[in-house]
């Protein structure tokens, strides 16, 4: 039997990979099986560096920014260290689909070379490097998105001038900020999935349990992170795609509403689809870096350059009214307020995420802060909407990349292939829908003013991320958690809380089960194979309340663990 | 032959809103045909009010609302005499669908009772009439958008329970701002359309020279304000709804950006259709007025209320800055640039509208700009999206709603019934056209900045808002000027200029013919039909530029008018 096209063309594409990484940071040996060695980060991954490389890699994107922009630290040293370590986390997880180490030093060189001319950086990220996700285009290599299809095309499309050549709008705001670009990371085909699988570099694992996803579809960023192979990084999410990595990883990551990052350039799924955008948000070990990403891209004036990009500078008035907030709290006198969703009547979380919950919702009032409990609009009917959103083209678009090659349709996508091609007045009508639910919604927030104290509605709404912790390959089955909010185009930031523990962590014993795919994903729950998966929690605010929830993520962060 | 029950549904629905007016305010003698009298606005209709009336009917919004809200007019007083002045007007012109004047003062009473009683007003718009376009929903009255089939139902449904009950978002915050509401506007039915003509009303003419016609599809608003039977009115834009009748009336008029206004529970035709969104924007007489009845209603924080509004704010700081710009100016030392489109590679303006761009730019040089000619990206590869957006359900949603009563078909609409019902993938495929041509755009408008001196973009372009002067009846036929804007979501302010005078505007002699529309157009140039039509421009900036724009017109409406 001979080997399709499509499998010779995958294997060539995953061995390219890793030829770019330098022969030097290549495992000799093999890598010890997952069920051998589960966690990869930490002591692990820090024996093949230098002390001066793991300091480096450990310090957060703030913390590199304020050496490398002060010239204590250099360009070069800054993203070898980083180089090096993603080269170890992609031979541990496959969280990469593109390396250019070479070209990141050079501009690393470039970027010495100024400060040394000039004594001041090029911007406020001078040196840092910075992660994407495989859907930006970066001159001198490829996009694929894990299509088989797209390899040696412009997204599939062949002979197109733009390939290798042309750079999203992020990519070149990024450079302008002084920010060094050095991988693109693993993502799962079509990205309509919570697992980062593809035909190229196969399925990528959770470094801190190697038996579990890093999720997806920015799992590749959640995995190259949480290993430190990067400070930070920027993914896109339509369903949860920062969001499920963040909380898989142990990682901040926001997904802002849309009309703040610019999208303009950048490859997708369903690219036009606009009943739910996809929207960019960066990825980091800490809130502060999120913060630091996020204003840094704004500062860019990016709504001049991306037409779907809102003229809404960082609003440091507002950032300022919630610090006064959290400090009013501090002094014993809360003027804040939040709610929990135990769940969303769908799905019940499993144990580990349960436990997230009450130790947010006493933490929370611990600090003197009214916690109410969350019953908003059906949200069975916010995921009816969502999913036939998702599946209005019939998987059209999917199967067309898909066919390119001819390559095995996905193990798992969020959209349905047996849908009905919507028209374009049924996708109006479906649009209307989605509006009636938004308003529900918007106005059942409105209503808790009746109940918080504070004079205003819930300050922000604490949710699951998924029902279960870094999930076991393949069970992935319920994005509603997260995709909620996209329907609703809200502001929400994952912030980490706890690790799964199997001492604790036992089924749940009377439960009312809310149906079968409940049934289903509580009987995955599995104590063993979940051990030390990371479970985060999302902090949800309003519609475009970027500054808000991003100053209250580093306060609730910060509270939780500490 | 029997009539037909649409017909003498419709007839019933007009002479209800006759009826609807009071005897005392209904002219005994017939209105004098429009060829014998055509302008009947100044000294004819004043002729029918007392010294009064006129004194209040002819004060802005903003000046009455000074005189309301510190008690200086009564509420009762100021409503009446609109009620009056609105009642005479749609006797003259057709501009009302809906007549609620005893309702009107009924609230009026209320808002005076609350103003003795506590000595302040219920809002900033305490006791200022304001008017609406068929398209709201108010309590006690019905919507027919120009419907047949919608007249005793609710948006087209029968028995649908909020029929006479419901109220749109913004005649919510009306109410709560202290506004009288006491008529609404008529339109064409399916409102895309440059004229008002529908089977109820019949044809809206122009109260400036009723053998024109007053524009749509905010039609009845243009002419109401242009009779001083409202000082302030909402309508709506897709394609240039509001300022196609601001220009044809000689009013200010502003498009904002799609999710400023908000658009909650109003009716709408292809609602849902969400490539290109109808927005709200006020008409008034003064550019002040504009921004007086916009900052109110942002002032009530509709994106509490609102899904699809922004949390934007007024914005104080972009008001003082453009403020300081002008002031500059001023002082001898311009920081301020414009560019003129002379024409959209479409159609050329007639020469009334030519002659007024040549007064404008010509001013903006006398005040010291730099004004640049603008040549942007193909206004026909624009255009010719535009119409594809319009007609991507192939006319179905406007079938459905004509076809409800059976009534003959609108005698023009911009959407055409013969286009194919377009699938989500080619709707998703359109969408990134549009994206890429807003890119082109934007890029086209970043480009100025080398061209202007200031070190910046150009602040604004002045545009035709059509090819004509208030358009002859049923030769509409080019909504390309505005819909441009729509297509881009640009802010964009109507100005009053000129009136078109046959003595000067003389038909172009050597014309380079644009194609066979231009030809039409050139050859539909009636020197005496159109004398003394009102011709409006628009003064357009970028995205969200609300307040920059709101702010401007008001300056360059002054400079052309003095």
């Amino acid at each position: 039997m001979t080997v399709p096209q499509w499998k010779s063309l995958a294997e060539t594409k995953r061995q390219s990979i890793l030829d770019a990484i330098p022969p030097k940071w290549r495992f000799q040996d093999p890598v010890p099986e997952p069920a051998e060695l589960r966690d990869v980060t930490g002591s692990y991954i820090q024996q093949f560096l230098t002390p001066r490389e793991v300091d480096i890699t450990e310090t957060d994107a703030v913390g590199i920014a304020e050496k490398t922009t002060s010239g204590q630290w250099s360009a070069v040293e800054v993203t070898e260290a980083f180089c090096h370590r993603a080269a170890l986390a992609h031979q541990l997880v496959h969280c990469l689909h593109e390396v250019f180490f070479e070209a990141a030093i050079e501009d690393a060189k470039r970027l010495d070379a100024y400060y040394a001319e000039h004594n001041k950086p090029v911007g406020p990220l001078h040196g840092l490097p910075v992660s994407l996700k495989d859907q930006f285009h970066v001159k001198g290599v490829e996009t694929t998105m894990g299509y088989v299809g797209w390899i040696g095309t412009f997204q599939g499309k062949k002979g197109d001038a733009r390939r290798g050549v042309f750079e999203s709008e992020l990519v070149r705001e990024l450079r302008s900020l002084g920010a060094v670009l050095f991988c693109k990371t693993s993502v799962p085909v079509t990205l309509m999935a919570g697992e980062t699988v593809n035909n190229i570099i196969g399925y990528a694992t959770n470094p801190q349990n190697r038996l579990l996803s890093c999720g997806g579809s920015s799992g590749g960023e959640g995995a190259l992170i949480a290993l430190r192979g990067s400070p930070g990084g920027f993914g896109t999410d339509i369903g949860g795609s920062i969001r499920i990595p963040a909380s898989f990883n142990g990682l901040f990551g926001v997904r802002p509403s849309s009309g703040r990052m610019p999208y303009e350039g950048a490859a997708n799924s369903m690219d036009g689809q606009n009943s739910i955008l996809s929207v960019i948000g960066p990825l980091a070990a800490t809130a502060r870096s999120l913060t630091f990403l996020f204003k840094a891209v704004l500062s860019q004036q990016p709504w001049y350059h991306d037409p779907l990009v809102l003229e809404v500078p960082w609003r440091d008035d507002i950032e300022r009214e919630t610090r006064a907030l959290i400090q009013a709290s501090a002094a014993g006198e809360s003027k804040l307020s939040f709610a929990i969703l135990h769940h969303d009547g769908i799905v019940h979380p499993q144990p580990p995420v349960a436990r997230a919950l009450g130790q947010v919702e006493q933490r929370l009032k611990q600090l003197g802060h009214k916690v109410i409990a969350w019953n908003p609009p059906s949200l069975k009917v916010g995921y009816g909407l969502t999913g036939r959103i998702f599946d209005q083209d019939g998987g059209a678009d999917i199967q067309h990349h898909i066919q390119l090659s001819g390559e095995i349709n996905p193990p798992q996508t969020i959209v349905d292939a047996d849908a009905a091609h919507l028209k374009a007045q049924e996708l109006a009508a479906l649009n209307v829908e989605k509006r009636e639910y938004q308003k529900l919604y918007m106005d059942y927030w409105n209503s808790t003013a009746e109940l918080t104290g504070t004079g205003r509605p819930v300050d922000g709404v604490i949710s699951p991320c998924a029902p279960h912790a870094a999930v076991l390959p393949l069970k992935y089955r319920h994005v509603g958690y997260t995709s909620l909010f996209n329907l609703l185009d809200y502001t929400s930031v994952v912030f980490p809380v706890t690790h799964a523990d199997q001492t604790v962590d036992v089924p749940h014993s009377d439960l009312q089960v809310l149906g079968e795919m409940d049934q289903t994903i509580q009987d995955e729950y599995d104590a063993e194979a979940y051990h030390h998966a990371p479970v985060g929690l999302q902090l949800v605010g309003r519609r475009l309340q970027e500054e808000k929830m991003l100053t209250l993520a580093e306060y609730i962060g910060e509270a939780v663990r500490g």
